[in-house]
């Protein structure tokens, strides 16, 4: 069997055999529609265990959705949504979150590594607040975990953000499309790197790390649940059929399958980043924490990997880094010996003998 | 095996084997997302097939998505929307058309057994010209085929309505959840109650029928269909692994799969129409036609059936209908026998005996 | 001078004598902008004495700002909002409610005279919760005040109606582009037929009674005051010289100018409507409460009124009338001879000698 | 009488006695409602005079109204405009542009003195492709004539951003809030520094210049024409008496008084201008081109003014500029002596003697 050679993003995997396997037992006999099934009571149930709190959990299709809804019942039509400029909600929804909370306004913040700074929170709302109706209305914040540029946000720094949006009032989601990657990086509980860090509400990724097509949304107030139903239905994003969708959640959680492919990918990336920043020429764009690498390689580097038919995607080079970026991602159904093919291809272009 | 006693939707079943063979056959290996796939790609081919005309055709998760996405390519923010005041879209799908056109009103039409008139529409858009700037803007028609009556439009009366609307340069969309039963009972091409009489745009179902959850919107004109992709990517519609969702229409297409099992449920509901029909004191509300049996049953029998564990929804009476309402429908898992079992209990209710 | 033709509406009234000096009044210096000045400042404070309560009152353009804003406080995306078929926010306003709202679903009632049944509301609030998700959530109730069949609300009328919605927690509110000439009809104090009556927000209006372009969106309670001028700003009705607008209130209000045109107008509409209904083959429409006459008139009249330069409209017929209707309206402005030219006229085309 | 030291904003100005002449001379007798009337068809014909073509022209009441009423014609609900990010429409009008477009998002460009650089167009375009349907399609450029910072962009600049837009399909909008200031500086016709270079719809501001609150939305192609109507009419910008609308504009353009106004306002800017950047400390942060300074001084001079009681506001410093900036706007009623207060009382603070 030949190796993989498609890195180019961790959402061309298939799903997980055990995600496969619930679907498969979940499709026996007629069940209430609608979420009315014991699956989606035993999701509701194990998303309290892994978080530790009693959360309200919804399951949803894709991470657009996700993340679109959730930012819709935290953010009026008139609010300010903060977010890092590079956040995938900001760039790659095609206007998701405009769409959802009906014209509210991203206000795109900077950072290194994909990562906000607690400070310019605070800046930002002090000179709305001065221009009064003037300007949108301070609502929301949303932070990436782990980010666009690979990054895991630590604990404090979590902290920081959230302490400094709620101290404006303003309710902190996470974009956790990666979330399995960033909490193995830690090394914490799922609970400790999000509301006892000041979470309000996460997206929890699935379909990047074994799923078919399956997130979650978990706020850790039940608040405003019911608008989420709402919203969700009016949407279309409620399944009728909902067991399927929640079949691959409880599979997604059960024996910490999430947080074994989420180490297994993280490794994978780690090596693959160690191997690469090796290179003559070579420097990572961004430390690789969890399962996407950000280098720079010499074009020949690049050119003769895409002429050996790997794939990857060019990256837009960040401040202070020179030459052609190109970006690497990993995933749970990946082999070691997939990472060492692409390496050694590398380095073949690269003139390293090993 | 005891006899099944839910006649509360179709949505409540599991989905078919074929399908389910259709999700393990698809999950091998990496495949590019987003719809650049094989599976997508013989998806419309097939659909160009089943519709002997070049379409262009989306896959979607639910009948809502489906119909609300499509309409919002047909309506402007600003436009009136005709349909049926039963129509699912105007009492079922939570303001999801208004959500998608950013505010266009639906103008709810009556008419008996679900089915719109012809001439109202032309008299509407004749009133809402009339007013001028101060009224919307008429601008698309919907028509649900079969109806949520359980009624199947016969070809000349689409035809009549698709004129009508044309006439004032209005497309029609057809509301298709239960288009597989309304095919199956018109014993006629796809093509033939579409396209070639005048639909300009259908929401093509299997959910109800034998999927997962996957609906497909087909556009006839495909000078639109850029706005849809991009329309369904901001939605949070747009999987990324959406070979999964290709594969079971593939599946629900193949060897007429949809045919077959719509053909198998309206079977099931003039035997359990037929059935119910003749106790003493039952009036059917509507013609049975599809896969629905809309029956007004003496009290009694409707609480024994209650009693017995039988699952079904009651029904608002349509005018010149006395007497309680009750809706039942059948599906492509049904057998026989589980009309047979709700028959017997109800006849026992009723006092004949058999 | 030649008596006035003009019935059609009474927006083609030029702006009363009073509002006039007020504008030239308040032309002399700079004033700081957005409603920090003395006049904006009057206008609460007088509104608070009309209403004798604390209020919150925001000045607008026009009708349906006033109304569509003040609706979009009241009303979620995914709310119901119930009124009359007639109501002018229903088929008037180009769907600016569901603009305003983001998409919310105007639930059309129907009733006598344009007027609500309060039965209704609590049968649609039911329907509504009995559908759950899949339904839009009962949000809001509006009543317009007068009627548009130029008929008005009794104080007990509209205590029925905000009990109901309240008794579902639906706030009311009150579209009072007529609402001087309800009050006039109803000799009470403007507190006693709105807040007292359980009124949530009252566009009172000002243009069509003698204004140039101005509203006042009032609110009962102050707790929504400042989404209403985000909202206000975000649709761009915040005049930056806010004094021109709140001149013309002030000046509306001072020394009962509004309720002196509303009576004004009453008395001419009350003789025109009985000398049309002393015609042979003349029927009223509608009781003629405030400014506007309904009558059904024999045709040769209609279109010998027509001929000889009046101007009015044809109306739909409402249920029970036979025979062509028209609406005629009067207006602050109007003289009794203007009254008694039309009159003559009809009388000659009926065959009446006087 | 004492000498103005309101230095804030232009639209803390009264109305210019023409324009209030205006009001009272249109105020004689009952006209038809909604446009149809002599007044506004007289505004259409001037406005193809002044811009020497066949331009269909809405009068409306704000600028914020007329910048988002326009470009939501321009700009679909899935589009991006890409704009200044100090434009107007992005940070002071609360949103505005979204609410009215359904969701697009602004794409904020820098460069300095608030002008675009034709390059970034393209450079936004190509990265906006490059990501297909997971970014916002590119619809719309608008830029702002006088700038933000007080500039003019030159005809060759103008014509370069209309270039690039067109080279992509995007039309691109003119924010002339002040818009005279910038023809009175360029001393070009009306013709030339828009359509002729390349501007499809141009925001013609009036309040700021000596209206009471007018602006009109013009269209150099009528193509869209009666979108816009329809959308004027759901905004609830539509006046019923558009007559008192219309007679505005037509007294702001007779006799040129809208260009007498801006080379008035314009000539006192420069002197303002000239005579603080003479202060020892002082520094222009933008050229002084139309009807605002923003000048960088002592924070001791500032600090005497404002103690004197001239208003104006602090600035957020430009790169380049150090120390505490502020902005002052004159306006068409100033008077040479208001501007020599204030230079008086900065040559005291500052310790220069004159």
């Amino acid at each position: 069997m030949s190796s993989r050679k498609n890195f180019g993003s961790d959402n061309v995997t298939p799903m997980a055999p055990e995600v496969l396997a619930a679907l498969v037992e979940a499709n026996h006999e007629p069940l209430h529609s609608y979420g009315d099934d014991p699956y989606t009571a035993r999701l509701t149930q194990r998303l309290c265990e892994v978080f530790e709190t009693a959360v309200v959990a919804y399951p949803v299709t894709t991470g657009t959705a996700a993340n679109a809804l959730a930012l819709s019942v935290l953010t009026p039509p008139y609010g300010a949504l903060y977010c890092h400029e590079t956040a995938h909600i900001a760039t790659d929804e095609c206007g998701a979150p405009e769409f959802y909370t009906g014209g509210a306004k991203l206000i795109r913040l900077s950072g290194a590594h994909g990562k906000l700074h607690p400070g310019d929170i605070g800046a930002q709302v002090e000179f709305a607040r001065s221009m009064g109706v003037h300007h949108v209305v301070p609502a929301s914040v949303s932070v990436t975990q782990a980010t666009e540029w690979g990054a895991v946000y630590t604990i404090p720094e979590i902290t920081a953000i959230t302490a400094a949006a709620h101290a404006h009032g303003l309710p902190v989601h996470m974009d956790g499309a990666r979330f399995a990657n960033a909490v193995a990086h830690l090394g914490v509980s799922a609970a400790d790197c999000t509301w006892r860090a000041g979470i309000d509400a996460l997206s929890f990724g699935a379909t990047k790390n074994g799923a078919m097509a399956a997130e979650a949304v978990v706020f850790f107030d039940p608040a405003r649940a019911h608008e989420f139903e709402v919203r969700r239905k009016r949407a279309g994003h409620l399944w009728s059929k909902m067991r399927f969708l929640s079949a691959q959640l409880l599979a997604y959680l059960d024996n910490d399958l999430w947080l074994r492919h989420g180490r297994h990918a993280n490794s994978l990336a780690a090596a693959l980043s160690a191997g690469l920043a090796s290179l003559p020429g070579a420097e990572l764009a961004a430390p690789t924490q969890a399962n996407e690498v950000f280098v720079s390689l010499p074009e020949a580097v690049i050119a003769g990997l895409e002429r050996d038919g790997f794939e990857f995607y060019r990256w837009p080079a960040p401040p202070g880094i020179a030459g052609p970026v190109i970006r690497l991602v990993t995933s749970f159904d990946m082999r070691p010996a997939d990472v060492d093919g692409l390496l050694g291809a590398a380095r073949r272009h690269a003139g390293v003998t090993s």
